[in-house]
């Protein structure tokens, strides 16, 4: 069975164990406090990032790219980057979107600044960050919904890659509440289709000592 | 034939450019200034990044990651992922390290502050981004020299997207004079190799107005 190294409110961990629910491939998780860089850890993936796979006979993965499209390759379960070459090509420019964009531009912020220093115990959140986050995450929202009004998922008339790597991110800021879901109608519907997907569950049941999500956050009708 | 837009200091375009020219898929340039979020550029990719891929018919391919698939699923010329899956996920492993943790890290400082900033005539260099730049591109260099110990090139003993993900991004700093040369002398042999090859010479040719290469820039044995 596949060892997963992740962090529960990692997003492209939590990218990551969704997409293996919606592939029905069993694996198992280790918790990993990547911003300890712990060097049992920096041994399996130098980057120091989370999350990580270790196969039968101790082969690893590292890297959301690599990871991933390893999955889409080797795995004749479900695809979640199909269709024709121009899909393909929208699939992975829609997820690199989320992947790279929105992470660096709501996340990031977000999860050091309200995540990993709660958890660490370390510093005070710098509120021009989350600021900065809070005002970015709006266009995104937006462009969410623009993205679904055609379609009714991301790249397509059915959920791909693209729709779960944004899902995995928000889900994370809706776990400490910083998604204002009154600004974007059509991205709420898209995000409440996501979480009432069986692959999201367990994403949902996370607990994180010291951070308690808001009452909505487990209700796809919220 | 392929238009592609690029700018000629955007790592992703020089990136591509080398890849393209290493398939033999002829194209013509269109130069981008993409910090001006020109509006028909953002009609084309939203994102407002570099490189964009016009095709026959005005098709159009958008961002990095979703770009460099589609050649390498579509064109029948010389592939850059190759090998078993274990191959191919550490060709994909280190192409995100350079893609994404060494332009954060280092080119996109250096971009921003040096050359953002002189070709727009905006602001003044922030000289603490430019020191952290030059301080975190020495573990870079020396992971560089690392990968390439064991075998001649960064993901096995051919260059792979790996190896022209990585020398797009240290050539925008060479261009600059921000590679500490003298700190890592296996990545210098390796850059040496890379620069040398015939896909890499219409980038070492780029001129751009108010800023002038280094001597040795142009110089495979530098």
């Amino acid at each position: 069975m596949l060892e997963v190294h992740h962090h529960p409110l990692c997003p492209f961990s939590r990218k990551l164990r969704i997409i293996l629910n919606e592939k029905k491939i069993e694996f198992e998780l280790f918790p990993e406090a990547f911003w300890l860089r712990r060097r049992e850890f920096l041994k399996m993936n130098p980057s120091g990032e989370t999350p990580v796979v270790v196969k039968t006979g101790n082969k690893i993965l590292a890297g959301n790219y690599a990871i991933n499209e390893y999955l889409e390759e080797t795995a004749d379960s479900l695809k979640l980057i199909f269709g024709s070459s121009e899909q393909r090509a929208e699939i992975r420019r829609v997820t690199e979107w989320f992947d790279i964009k929105f992470f660096n531009e709501v996340t990031r912020y977000i999860l050091h600044e309200k995540i990993i220093k709660t958890l660490s115990r370390v510093g005070a959140p710098n509120s021009e960050a989350i600021r900065a986050a809070k005002q970015n995450i709006l266009y995104h929202l937006d462009y969410i919904g623009y993205l679904c009004a055609e379609d009714r998922y991301l790249a397509g008339d059915q959920p791909s890659m693209a729709d779960f790597a944004a899902a995995a991110q928000i889900s994370v800021l809706d776990f400490v509440g910083d998604v204002p879901w009154s600004h974007n109608q059509k991205a709420r519907d898209w995000y409440s289709l996501m979480k009432s997907r069986p692959s999201f569950k367990p994403i949902l049941l996370d607990k994180v000592s010291h951070l308690n999500p808001p009452s909505h956050y487990q209700n796809p009708d919220f």
